[in-house]
């Protein structure tokens, strides 16, 4: 059974109302709940856990760890993002959601500021499968809608992404590549648009199928772990 | 000077009125009219003419082709399609427009059936710049509006872009990949989505802008022709 | 169980001493039985079989075609060529074998000549993993040797492909892209090197496995089945 | 005219006498001999100046940097990283020169190791281009052999490059990734691997030819600065 650890800043809920009503049990506990339904292994982590809930044993024990955060990205310690680097690059599986392009990890990842364009305007948000043989594609339809979500728009500062596959349409004019895949050292990387915190986007049901698939996609198995370093002599048979 | 051929069809301006009058020198006429001021060497070439106008002769004196087609892609001669496929794998620019992603050579060049959603209903177009730094992109805006174009939309039957330039923001809720960069063989092909025929899309100042892009990077100096075969020695020195 | 059709042209083990011995069984009874060890459900098809075997219900019972011709391209039907593109972009798998890159169906694909530089000189090949973690590289080290192969060597006359999984060196100074994935559709097709007609490389383990490979990965569950055309109304809700 | 700065960390030539004899204007006196003499207005700038060199003034005059190291990484500061990597999503070119894959700078846009195998053994490499129309390409053969080069081979631990310009062969039996182009932000990034420290590789017409290339290419004009953040309200028109 595949493991996915949740992870979630957890402030807002806690601190503004309107995001508590949303999220009573937390972000986390709606992901978590979404991928728990999909058939998934799953334990969450905070950021005002000791070691923000991501000790190296956790992240062992770790195929996914999906990743949320808005307010507080600078109180994540380097130590930790260290840490969450290497077990992506050793083949952990990283799913970033929503407000997370401004986390250390992804930015840490993409080498780019990960900036964007973004309007709280509760728009309908239309998002449209461009790449419909992605396994991460498989089950939906054509397009799906959220009725309010936060606007996010181009430009968008990430490398081009390996495969693109959802494009999101808003309401009030603008675009953003909202389902992008990256391959890094083993591991595989999903950054998925949707998720304002003052809106219901994770109890939604295709929002919770992208996620329960991107998870799949990014625990595939991996290649052996590859050896760096001085090769003294040329491979045998020459 | 970049010697620009552009191949027009040429045949709805002349059988339905509000098309004559929407383009009274016919499509290929406000085409390379907007590439002359760019400063271009343009001539044009239509499908009633012998050989479509696109002799082994017309070819050879072109950097870049551009094309334009909607009702009559079968009539175009096989040995016209193979001859212009030769050349854009020789190093010859393409610039395909609009309802030329169902043309022979686009398809022939794609390889898949390059089938799309469409709607007729004059919507407002808006097309954002995902990839701001691509020559193609230079000198635009971060966006730029069509009053009324006709809506192409997602699924969109073509290999994922080598670049992707442009994404179509409409309307009634699609999106499109609107601006998209090849490189096959020697040759650079772009295919730009604006341009229904009853729209006056081609003398708007960013459709012209674009294209004019388009054949700069299409026309850039190629690298020597490949010499392909058999090797009968090791390369020298060993 | 995954149904792979092997194709093999099935002339030059008729006709040339040297390829019987080789390859007793015909080159397809070879890479057939790699298939059926490795769990597969095997048909294949040759040549000279009426419609080359390759009837519209034996391709719609087939999850992945693989592919290898040399000395008769051009006796492979057009409307046969046709019948297997339109169901590699319906989604079968296509896994196209070594001098297969001449085949009319992979130029189909491509669009290109897929030209290439050769020499048949019996020299040793290494084929190295540059994208460890994809699956067509699972249970792989991190390069594996050919002990006598006809060199192919750049440049390979293709599209960039959407990913590249293995460079093959040469002992006489080439190298080649040997391992590409491309997307076509919804279909999945792999390139793959090694395997000339006078060389038991069809034998040789790790070849069979990344043909394994190759038609596990081709033949993933895919996305429905795209619908196009006229959109009368835009989609709902608005 | 374009401003080269040529970035090297000039100790080995000054502590080893091998070194110092190869390179007895230091390794960055040849690389900027070979840029001058293609046209490009060249500084230079080393470790131990003050903020090594590139101080926020030498950056604001730079179209494109060179960076070649090797022993002395660490000790590259973190401010200066940062500024360099800040000036390069703005837009600076960036040609990352042999062992300075391992460069702070490289790393931090790659966003991976990029550790790779190597082997000291004045081996033999011959350079293939498999991108033959790009701009980086432009003017070489189809491939040139540098006599004798440390060996880099795969894995290399990089995201699959946007476009893939040269790979490398070497007498050993390994082949390398040897010419990889990267768009981040606004800048342009080449990784060229040829360079080691005991042999003149930086005087090999080929060599230098690649670099001023690489240079050109990456000074290309760039689209304008994008604005993100707040949107308050959509875009007129809408």
């Amino acid at each position: 059974m595949t493991r996915v650890t949740v992870w979630n800043e957890y402030r807002q809920e806690r601190s503004d109302p309107v995001v508590g009503e949303t999220y009573p049990d937390g972000i986390h506990g709606a992901i978590g709940d979404g991928l728990r339904e999909a058939g998934f292994d799953v334990r969450t982590a905070t950021l005002d856990e000791p070691e923000h809930g991501l000790t190296d044993e956790v992240l062992a024990g770790t195929d996914v760890l999906t990743w949320w955060g808005h307010v507080a990205h600078d109180e994540v310690a380097d130590a930790v993002v260290e840490r969450v680097h290497r077990r992506v690059l050793d083949g952990m599986g990283l799913v970033v959601l929503h407000s997370g392009h401004f986390s250390k990890i992804f930015q840490r990842l993409m080498g780019t500021t990960c900036n964007l364009t973004w309007r709280e305007a509760g728009e309908r948000e239309r998002l449209w499968v461009v790449d419909r043989s992605h396994p991460i594609a498989e089950g939906l339809g054509e397009s799906f809608v959220i009725e309010q979500e936060e606007m996010y728009g181009e430009p968008f500062d990430i490398p081009a992404p390996d495969r693109l596959v959802l494009i999101g349409w808003f309401q009030g004019g603008e675009v953003f590549r909202s389902g992008c895949c990256y391959q890094r050292g083993r591991g595989r990387i999903f950054y998925f648009q949707p998720g304002h915190e003052t809106h219901p986007t994770y109890f939604h049901p295709d929002v919770r199928h992208v996620i329960a698939n991107a998870a799949r996609w990014a625990s595939q198995p991996l290649g052996a772990a590859p050896i760096f370093g001085n090769r003294k002599s040329p491979p045998e048979p020459r």
